[in-house]
């Protein structure tokens, strides 16, 4: 994945449209845009200095609660994608991303989406984010 | 799949969590919803009297515009699960269905979902839905 | 899922292509056969008296460590699928399934395939299967 | 995707392991393997100066007609993955493509791969490939 550095709240990865990802309209199927999106605020969190990966080894997972898509074009296979991730708000149990999603070499918008995640320990209850996790996901806001 | 009779306007389905939709966090994905909407209102066009298959050889896709969905708790491998489906609003050019998914067993309320989809050509253009499918979705409203 | 009942060791599910389940060639994408293999085998297990679910919670999973495709015609969107299952060979620590998949209407021959399954932890060592599935596989090849 | 550059019949391509791609069993599901090749493939066909977009264009697709996978070790979230890529044999209707996938990271092999591709028509009948394809595969054979 090629990624540009921009601010630190903001994430931009790029990929490209994988065949499994297209359906017989010609087109991505609509519910891989969310895939594209946990792409993206992995990508964003890893840049805040924590890894999604070492989140959950605390025993600690985001479980998404809320999620919004705008479908304005679509993408088709082969196409360069950029997925930009910004951070909105964060709580000490949850957190929300908003994402645009955009075709990569001709700029044109894709998807507008956003996603409300919360924290719960391996029993699916809500508890507080890991300090660290939590001290970076504000300072990204501030 | 089972299915139960109900009004002319409300489709039920149902079927089990497979092992490939679960994710690490021991739970369905949660994009995976948005493919059980996708199976609720393909049998509720079927209980109007068309068939989603037929339509696309016309030459007309629907495609989503828009989709909002609320986590309310999580589905877990081989689980039943009844999507229930309604139609909210149809109009020459788009249709907004609302899904409620929950564990058939329990009864658990797992997903509320929404969505509004276009019709389009195969270039993606807005056209006018076929006039069979047009009015069976304007009387399953009415 | 409608399921008609055979021999004991043998399995036959069937159920609809999802769209989701299609790619841009109009064709059902061909890494799905080898999810519809799984709810072929889940269903036998459970035929067996056995649940995998069940099986898991014990501790012992199933990973795949082999597995063989043919394809000899395509699926497509709406159709009507049925899966056949059968065991080929159990032992401790190994199971072998074979699998035909056709489409439930015409009769037609999809795909055939073959997995071989190794019992293991959660660590992912090789370990020894609960002792109840594996008197369900063993009866069931004899 | 970061690519380094080998001989003119290798590709290689890395990428990182989706949380989507992960199941129950905390490791990436036995099926995604061959959407990875698929990845594996359309890079290589594109280091030899076709893009299997262009080619489908022509009216021309490589449907997979048979696929065996040796699964050694699990691919876990967020590993980074590299899938070795090369050409076995090239005919005038099929090619048969030899997949390495292992750990980026560790050079751990994960998964053997090979599958072998028809060249069809729209309607699914055997065809000759464009003959641009066919040299430039009967090129990297040799």
């Amino acid at each position: 994945m090629h990624e540009e550095k921009r601010s630190p709240v903001t994430s931009e990865v790029e990929f490209r449209v994988r065949y499994a990802e297209t359906d017989k309209m010609q087109v991505v199927y609509h519910a891989n845009y969310l895939v594209w999106c946990e792409i993206g605020r992995t990508d964003l969190i890893r840049r805040l200095g924590a890894s999604y990966a070492e989140v959950e080894k605390l025993g600690v997972s985001l479980a998404v609660v809320d999620a919004t898509l705008r479908y304005h074009a679509a993408a088709r296979y082969d196409d360069m994608i950029r997925v930009r991730t910004v951070l909105l708000d964060a709580r000490s149990r949850s957190v929300t991303f908003k994402y645009t999603i955009e075709n990569a070499e001709t700029g044109q918008r894709l998807v507008s989406a956003q996603t409300t995640l919360a924290s719960v320990n391996p029993e699916g209850k809500l508890v507080s984010m890991p300090e660290k996790l939590r001290r970076s996901l504000e300072a990204a806001i501030a």
